[in-house]
């Protein structure tokens, strides 16, 4: 249905690891007669079309009508269907280093091949049939996992666990669907009672699992994408003490993933295999002192993006007109307020602060006395994950599209309830159903449309 | 002879592919048993071990007690002699992506496995004799190359030019050892004049080679890491425009390569094939305005450093003490004065000038009408390369190492032929010509101590 057979007929080319100097670089085609292609411009003992599939061969990369060197390389021939495209695939190994490679990849290009476009390889392992949609994003989200618990999210995923939950509803309403035609086609007859009963239930069934799918989303949202954290306060109340002391414990694995731009880096924390995501445009310690940087007003801006605002006071100052209009703003979050200098006389009134924030989001902390912090690790697990531990075992629901499709399965099968219980006739049901089917077939795009396989595999890197 | 048996015993394992997001992310393995320690993670449909050399197999890597599983993978199985190490190796080809990646990694050393040292595969290809130093030394340059120059340069040595150049040079040296030590051997024969003639005839032109490699070591250098440049001169002469001109003409191919910290950054922009190389150490305008940034002792500082000096002058502004100050230092420096403004009328004396920088190194130019830029490109070509466009067909000494070394034997000729021209006894000239081979002998690694070689494998980068 999807195929798009011109489309698919040729053969891309793309460097499919990252830029940058590494021990290895790797140069992938895909498509029919893309053997034959790299056998152009390969040196080697034997011809890459004479090789078995699954197979390396040592050689060189030449280029040009000269047949320049490009590099000395290891090919690996692997031919359809056993492939990540199912189509043939050729895959050179040269030696790492960002010229290097780019210039086998150039001797493909010039030697017939086209450049892919970001993820096409993986669209076209989707499209030919190989993987669905969730396997396609569990793919993404492997290669941006930033700890262990969303590379195990992940890797369920990717292994087909979603997929098979959301396809065995799916199954099961095409079966009620089935059986509901069924009746429609001899009009003669109306659906008794105890058919209508146990629809019903099974209605009722999944209804329960599409909202037990839906509860886990935005932890699986967090393991995804990480707990986006901003913290705000008034300048030295403590705030830096507050990152330094997330930095630099043991635990707290920081990563560097430098974004497109230089001057854009996420920082990432983890916390108990949370990953806590801290955009920062100009090094954390600056993101860190929002207010005293930028103000109120990108402070809140901040915030509006935030996962989790951590907001910082001095408990030996009394509320001013700056921290109302902060708290005020982040009533109705997730919030946190920590009261650092709990060690001082306490001169901030609690009474008025629970005005803002429930008593169990407020914590008592001295970064003077580093006392206090690790309460936060309990508050943010109980915020987020009913104070366990978060797991991947489960099947979780990390994609906003998963999510959107299955809540409108879910109000499909609301509605069916209600035709159901109200003895409207069997089309009706049939209709709702359909749109429930529908909509799980989106999750795992055995019903799909071009823009929205479009826009997911844009988000894809090259090469993939 | 350098074999040392114990430490080429184990298994080594390390991440090949550059870190960052990617489609494909290899961990490599060397050494007797690693594939046998590979299948005891890998789950696929053959055991590894039951594979044919250089073969790809699809399945699963697992870790731990519950063999959770990692990633799904490709593994490559490349049996010795025939690897890059010349011992067994395994390549495990996961998804991409940080950790990912680590999570393999951290497998295959949980099953058993050393993490290697930087450099360490292609340290044991030369210790097991697949490669000489200067091909291993070729493989760094691959991966640093800049400029396709540097890279042909990189693959020729890569080729083993430069190896065939400097061993057959000492190979006749040792056979000139051999005939000589042959006469000491018989203490009653003199050495006839002939004798005498042909050998200082033979050390004449082995002298004239080594010269024409050192010739070139210059040209090696700049095309291998790049001309460092600075850009001198007093605030608002035109400094940033010149930078704009490198920048923005379509010639110039700029490549960020990010420095081990986030705050250094190495631009590099090919003129014709020159890579020219400005150390940046807050992103290039600033670099660029070296003076009104760090005043005359900063820019001193920088151009004790650089390959060239490009100074920029206004011309309608007379000469300035700081100026003065300046072109006193880079005299006899490679060095180019550009002045500026040249539309306008000329304030400068360019007799002055002319005392502290010779007249073909003067050119006038116009940052406001855009003219006299091109001629710098001359210039920059006439100062390094005899005014030719740069070329890496010859075999070129890249390498302060390689040229140290050569300059050694090159001595060690010029004392043989005055030995010889002395007439002085046989013996003495068999020191120099030993003194000659071990010299050459160290280029290729066919005499090298540890100490030489662990620093030549530290400059690589891990996983190669």
């Amino acid at each position: 249905m999807l195929q798009q057979a011109n489309f698919l007929d040729d053969i891309i080319a793309a460097i499919s690891t990252p830029l940058g100097s590494g021990g290895i670089g790797i140069v992938r085609m895909s498509g029919n007669g893309c053997i034959a292609l790299a056998d152009t411009i390969f040196q080697g003992k034997k011809k890459l079309t004479e090789k078995p599939s699954h197979t390396l061969s040592y050689g060189k990369i030449t280029d040009g009508p000269d047949g320049e060197v490009i590099d000395e390389v290891l090919v690996s021939v692997m031919k359809a269907p056993h492939t990540y495209t199912k189509e043939d695939i050729v895959e050179v190994n040269c030696h790492g280093g960002f010229l290097v490679t780019q210039r086998v990849l150039q001797a493909l290009l010039n030697a017939g091949a086209r450049l892919a476009e970001p993820g096409e390889f993986t669209k076209r392992g989707f499209l030919n049939g190989r993987i669905d949609l969730t396997q396609a994003e569990a793919i993404i989200d492997l290669i941006q996992s930033k700890t262990e618990l969303s590379r195990q999210a992940a890797v369920n995923q990717l292994e087909g666990r979603l997929k098979t939950e959301v396809r065995q509803m799916r199954q099961e309403i095409i079966d009620m669907i089935a059986s509901i035609e069924a009746v429609i086609d001899y009009p003669d007859y109306d659906i008794e009672e105890e058919t209508y009963d146990s629809m019903e239930k099974g209605a009722k069934k999944l209804l329960a699992r599409m909202e037990k799918l839906l509860a886990g989303a935005d932890r699986g949202k967090i393991l995804r994408e990480g707990l986006q954290t901003v913290i705000v306060g008034k300048p030295n109340v403590g705030k830096s003490s507050l990152l330094n002391w997330f930095l630099e414990e043991d635990r707290a694995i920081v990563t560097d993933i430098p974004g497109t731009t230089r001057d854009t880096v996420e920082e990432y924390i983890n916390i108990d295999g949370i990953p806590v995501k801290i955009v920062d445009t100009a090094g954390i310690r600056e993101t860190g002192d929002v207010v005293e940087k930028m103000g109120v007003e990108k402070s809140k801006a901040y915030a509006e993006q935030a996962d989790l605002i951590l907001m910082m006071l001095d408990a030996s100052r009394p509320l001013e007109a700056e921290d109302r209009e902060i708290l005020s703003f982040i009533d109705g979050k997730h919030s946190i307020v920590m009261l650092n200098k709990s060690d001082l006389e306490q001169k901030l009134s609690l009474e008025e602060l629970e005005q803002f924030v429930p008593k169990e989001q407020i914590l008592f902390v001295s970064v003077k006395e580093n006392t206090g912090f690790d309460a936060l690790i309990d508050a943010i697990k109980t915020l987020f994950f009913s104070g366990q531990t978060a797991t991947a075992d489960d099947v979780l629901l990390g994609n906003t599209r998963h999510k959107n499709a299955l809540y409108q399965a879910k109000e499909a099968m609301e509605r069916c309830l209600v035709t159901i219980g109200t003895r409207m006739p069997e089309d009706f049901i049939s209709m709702d159903l359909q749109d429930a089917s529908r909509a799980l077939g989106e999750i795992t795009g055995d019903v799909a449309d071009e823009e929205i396989i479009d826009r997911i595999f844009t988000k894809f890197c090259l090469g993939k």
